[in-house]
């Protein structure tokens, strides 16, 4: 909304002439004014959460950061926020989307590759359900990755995550997958970029995976997305420059990867982390060991009628170490069942 | 400027009551008001800029990617700018800054190490006056940048920098190295953000090596940074998290790496970019060679009493091939004698 106004004032600053730039500016002061009224009538910034710890701890974080004067004040250029993505902005169960995605990728590209139905991991997986744990090891699954997720330009990789996506239906759910992302969550997003915050996306996820959809999804643009990559290699082909994905890993942001992925792209520490799984403790320890206000939350998946319930024991998601030591950490864990009133979207 | 004012608005959205909102509000409406009027006094985004094709090149592609409903509008969003650091934004001779920092922590290292006197690259770099061109080649140059740039975690790293910036002096100009920035290039950096657009940093030089100052000298915060890096550690070192710097290249973004580096950083295609050496070519090819709005520009440096004056034989900086086909990819070349009114900041 800040956004539209500053939009719609910096646009005009090349050409418009001083008469029209003055109306622009009254406008703007007139749209401001409006917005100042239906602040007032929705003050709740999280209105698809309950009452109750969680929602306590995020809009005390929010209001004591951006109270200025106030010993906890932190300047807008340091409020810096990550979230991991699978299982803590989207669904990642019965399986990350992106295993799905590769599965069937390499179920679509068998009939070009009839070498695959003798050779393994690939015979297993073609006769996988993608919606169970993958064998094989890790070994298995970067093969896996590398037979789907390279080989072409970073355009037209794009392109095919966007027509699987366009396509694709949560079997449980019964919707595209972008459409199994959390409400609240979004309202999260939201509410801290409203107060003055950068939110960043750092998933062990592929970043290209993401990058086409997380604008529309979350309102997170792709230079703010952080992930796993696969190596590039700039090219001309036929005098067109393209950025050809190679089948080599680059960077695999999970685990001890994320605080290295946050240093390596964002260059500062983050003053709030989401996440859900054991993967994010390293990026909740680095954004929250640390002076000054932090906020480090954890979504548990408690809810098997509104989602999936999961956690010690999970293939996907796993959260066993994280419940020990939230508390000492001071962690907040977000009871999906008791905090949110909806899960998905409208 | 319009950050400013979205920043007064978004940091109340928490807990301000009502009537404190709308009088935050009111303020802001004034404060527009006061801007407009501004505007009109001081219509010229570019003061320190002769009038001539460089300056006609940037203003014109401005007004065609910013008017709406024009065949040529780009979604604020898609507003990506990028700029090479070294001969771009600041001064690069008589060698790149960074050189010189390494040269002289080597020295200010080496009573700690001994066994550097009889060890090659070290023995002769510690003799070496850092402002000439190192011998040694590649292999060479990567001995003295793990040498002084790692084995310490990102945060000390970033005072080691910061110090070394407060006092070291530019020796022709005799000012901090930070005060040698290009004014005219500062203009376009802020005209550009003006009008919705997001500059990004992309260097050969070191990432860590420039965001403790890009902020400040060129308001370009750390995250819009994309340059060199070594790889990193995350370690819990007496419960205390860090991310430590350690001896091997993570990843070099120079030459054809910059559009790769565009790549995995900002995951979509500039519309502008700026350069000034043979290093910039491939980043510039990767920005220009599509359809809609492109601007792809190359500071010459033609000035020997202002700054200096180099292109196709220099040893940092070489502009030879991009002299050769500028005209041919629709690249404008910025003529510092010509172009720039001033170099420097006052």
């Amino acid at each position: 909304m800040a956004n539209c106004i500053a939009g719609a004032f910096q646009a005009p600053y090349a050409k418009r002439h001083a008469p029209q730039r003055i109306a622009a500016v009254f406008s703007a002061a007139l749209l401001l004014v409006a917005v100042a009224c239906q602040l007032s009538a929705a003050a709740d910034p999280l209105p698809s959460w309950n009452d109750g710890p969680a929602k306590s701890a995020i809009v005390a974080f929010v209001d004591r950061v951006t109270r200025e004067g106030s010993p906890g004040f932190v300047r807008p250029e340091e409020r810096i926020a990550t979230f991991d993505n699978d299982g803590t902005l989207w669904c990642e169960q019965p399986n990350y989307v992106q295993v799905i995605f590769a599965v069937e990728r390499l179920k679509s590209l068998a009939t070009r590759h009839p070498e695959w139905r003798d050779e393994e991991p690939y015979a297993a997986m073609l006769k996988a359900n993608p919606e169970q744990p993958l064998g094989g090891g890790l070994k298995a699954f970067e093969k896996l990755l590398m037979a789907t997720h390279a080989g072409m330009s970073t355009t037209d990789f794009e392109r095919i995550v966007s027509d699987w996506l366009a396509h694709a239906r949560h079997p449980k759910f019964e919707r595209p997958y972008t459409a199994c992302i959390y409400q609240p969550m979004l309202e999260v997003l939201s509410f801290l970029r409203a107060s003055g915050f950068k939110t960043f996306i750092v998933s062990g996820g592929g970043a290209e995976f993401m990058r086409p959809w997380t604008e529309r999804a979350y309102g997170v643009p792709p230079e703010q997305v952080i992930g796993s990559t696969v190596k590039t290699e700039f090219k001309l082909i036929d005098g067109q420059p393209a950025l050809m994905r190679l089948p080599e890993v680059d960077f695999v942001d999970d685990g001890l990867g994320k605080p290295v992925g946050i240093g390596k792209y964002i260059g500062r520490r983050p003053i709030a982390a989401f996440g859900n799984s054991d993967h994010d403790i390293p990026m909740l320890e680095w954004t929250t060991v640390a002076d000054g206000p932090r906020l480090g939350m954890l979504v548990h998946h408690t809810d098997a009628e509104r989602e999936y319930a999961y956690d010690r024991n999970s293939h996907v998601g796993q959260l066993d170490k994280g419940l020990d030591v939230a508390q000492a950490r001071g962690w907040t864990l977000i009871d999906m069942r008791r905090d949110w009133k909806v899960v998905f979207p409208e």
